[in-house]
């Protein structure tokens, strides 16, 4: 049985949740990293994933900027550091060296690939809608990795309060 | 370490994906539900939903139609349910009758809440995008309700071939 509610308790109740990490380049080399909970497929041919990004995150000036990105999916080992990814604004650090993970080159995009996470995608980025307060980067999926490891798991966000797991 | 593969292998390894039910009404009565997985959150105030439905779907031409539509989050106990309401077309039948499961009226719209959800978030339709080959409905929420019990959680897509639990 349902009684009336608002957004917010709506919200307790939405989890599990998906996490990504948005992967950037700054011009000086140093590497981006955000954790995203607004994720979504939006097309699977041509594949695109849309990523719903605040105006203030670093991460969509360089977006904006490069109009490329990777999307990588976080293992499970990774909690402390999508919690890092998610929580530190990366306009003057080097978010991915600060976070100690590996890194390797991508194929086709000047942002680097997420050694140990789940799958690595590169995106070339398609356009940008604003149906809210939230910009929403649409991005087309241009090459994929995927871990030499198929035991590792994606990471999940299953509670209020980034209960990583 | 990463090695070089496709999107259908990444999409193999994008579980647990979420998965939601969108709740609508045609002229004549009959409830429609669908399940959704191409689904997030992309604005916060006000609080929107943007779940992508295919062309073909039923579900979409009720939702240009009538301009509103439910979300509601299935519980664990609705696997089987979810699964019918995922793989059969509701142009000719009535799938909410079909499913036995209960359904409530709404506050605002004129589609019905899911009564053994987690939760029904009702929905007014703002706009509809289309970045690559499949239709995204963005719906604002107008009005939220929740299960008495807290204690039934929402049902996840754990793997390929609907595996849900």
């Amino acid at each position: 049985m349902q009684k009336k509610s608002t957004v917010a308790e709506v919200w307790q109740r939405k989890y599990p949740e998906q996490v990504v990490l948005a992967i950037t380049r700054a011009d000086d080399g140093r590497t981006n990293v955000m954790a995203v909970g607004w994720v979504a497929i939006v097309s699977d041919e041509p594949a695109m994933y849309m990523l719903g990004i605040d105006d203030n995150a670093y991460t969509l000036e360089l977006i904006r900027k490069n109009k490329e990105f990777v999307i990588a999916f976080p293992g499970k080992a990774m909690a402390k550091e999508t919690l890092y990814f998610g929580t530190v604004h990366g306009h003057d650090i080097d978010k991915g060296k600060a976070s100690g993970l590996k890194f390797e080159p991508a194929e086709k995009v000047n942002a680097p690939l997420l050694a140990d996470a789940v799958t690595n995608i590169e995106c070339k980025l398609v356009t940008e809608y604003r149906p809210g307060n939230c910009p929403l980067v649409i991005g087309e999926v241009i090459a994929c990795h995927v871990n030499t490891d198929e035991n590792i798991k994606r990471l999940i966000n299953a509670g209020t309060g980034y209960d990583l797991q």
